[in-house]
Formats: C-alpha cells, sequence, structure tokens
C-alpha cells in the first residue's frame, strides 16, 4: 500500500513538474519570437519583424480607433509609417507579462518604446498569440 | 459493417453538432455579459457594470499608456472619470467579434461609444473572457 502510494505520488510530480516545464518552455517560445521581431526591427528588417504576425487575412491589428485585417495589410502600414530607418529607432519591448491560457493561446501584455533622434514615443500592447505548425504567432495585437 | 459505418457518422456528426452549438452558446454568454455591462451603464450603475470583470487583484485593465491592476481600482478609476450621470452619456458597444479560443477563454474586439450632450469619445476595444463558476468574466481589457 505504502509502494502505490509512493508511486502515485512520483507519477503526480513528475507529471505535474512535465507541466510545469511545458508552460515554461510556451513561454520561452513566446519570448524568442518577440525578441527575434525587436532585433529585425532594430536592423531595420520590417518584412523580418512581420515573420512574428499569423500570415492570415484574419489577423488582426488595433491601434487607437483603428482596426487593420491581414498581415499584408499590416505590412503595408508599417512600411508606410516607418518609411526610413531614421523612423524606426531603436525598439525595445519591457514589462512583458505571458499568460500561457492553453497549449496553443497564450497573451502577453507589455510596453513599447522607441529611442530616436527626435522623439521618444511609447505604449502599451495586449498581444494574443496562438501556436501554428510554425510556431508561435501574434493572431491580434491591441497597440496603444 | 454498413451498419457500423452509419452509427459511426451518427456519433461523429451529433458530436459536431453538440460542439458548434456549445461554442455558439459561450458567445450567447459572452454577449448577455456585455449586453447586462451596457445596460447597467445606462442606468448609472457602475457597481453593477462591473460585475462583468473578474472581482481580482490579477484583473488587467490597460487605456492609453496606463495599466490598472485590480478590480477594486479600476471601479474607484471609472467612478473618479465618471462622476455624473452626464459624464457616463450612453454607452453603445457595436462591432462584436467574439473568439472562442478554448471552452473557458474567448476574446472579443468591438467598438465602445458614448453619447453625451457635449461630446461623442469613441474607440476600440480587446477583451480576453474566462470562464469562472459564476460564468465568464473580463480578465483583462485593453481600450483604446
Amino acid at each position: 500500500m505504502k509502494q502505490i502510494f509512493l508511486i502515485l505520488l512520483l507519477l503526480i510530480t513528475g507529471s505535474l513538474s512535465v507541466n510545469a516545464q511545458t508552460e515554461a518552455q510556451r513561454k520561452v517560445d513566446i519570448l524568442k519570437v518577440m525578441n527575434d521581431q525587436a532585433a529585425a526591427w532594430n536592423r531595420g528588417d520590417i518584412d523580418a519583424f512581420m515573420l512574428g504576425y499569423w500570415r492570415s487575412e484574419k489577423l488582426v491589428f488595433v491601434s487607437g480607433d483603428k482596426i487593420t485585417r491581414g498581415w499584408q495589410e499590416t505590412l503595408d502600414n508599417y512600411k508606410k509609417t516607418y518609411d526610413s530607418r531614421e523612423k524606426m529607432g531603436t525598439l525595445t519591448f519591457s514589462g512583458l507579462e505571458i499568460s500561457v491560457l492553453s497549449k496553443d493561446t497564450a497573451t502577453v501584455l507589455g510596453s513599447w518604446s522607441l529611442a530616436r533622434k527626435e522623439d521618444n514615443p511609447k505604449g502599451k500592447f495586449t498581444l494574443i498569440f496562438r501556436k501554428f505548425k510554425e510556431g508561435w504567432r501574434i493572431v491580434h495585437d491591441h497597440t496603444s
């Protein structure tokens, strides 16, 4: 009886630690996507920055009172708004709080800031990530 | 053999329609929370409006560059910003798009507007809903 209890305990704690590890791994994978985005931005590569977004016409990007739909439209907007290396500045993400909702969904709350010669715009974002075959991608971005 | 196939087909389509119905029901439940919120607001009852939010210090409310944490703090902010019936105006939610992510998580993208005597402020919101014992509640609100 004692042995069965011990085996059960080992199984339970084993499965708990696997789950904890899996959640940590999901956070690591999501952080990597965001780090890659910031790195791409900071070498002036908007196309590579956009790899973090879901390549779908269903991608949702909300900024202020405007909703942009679709990966291509979001890329076009970025390229229009940031049409020079100076305007892009240096992007920093900070205060990231990742909430893993399920094995394939998560949210990220965080701050963004651009260090530029003339100004230093900043704000907050809420991201909804989903995991696809190709990895974690932002499916919904609300930036303010 | 044919009979087994038919039984399997019935079981599969039966379970599919149950799932579809469940997703619709989840959307109905979430819409009801939001309708109740708008109704509460429009009778000047901010406390009842706040019933739609997760009653937790972990509630996240993002507006512009500001993050408010906690149900009580969010309530306090609302009461400070909207300290008269005139300031509250008439709230309308529109263009609601509900995405059910799992049996207990969903997101809502939508527009809000306030009809007031002097002005007509409006914007967009992204809500993250989770289902608790007491029902669906907003756990994260990003408004712009």
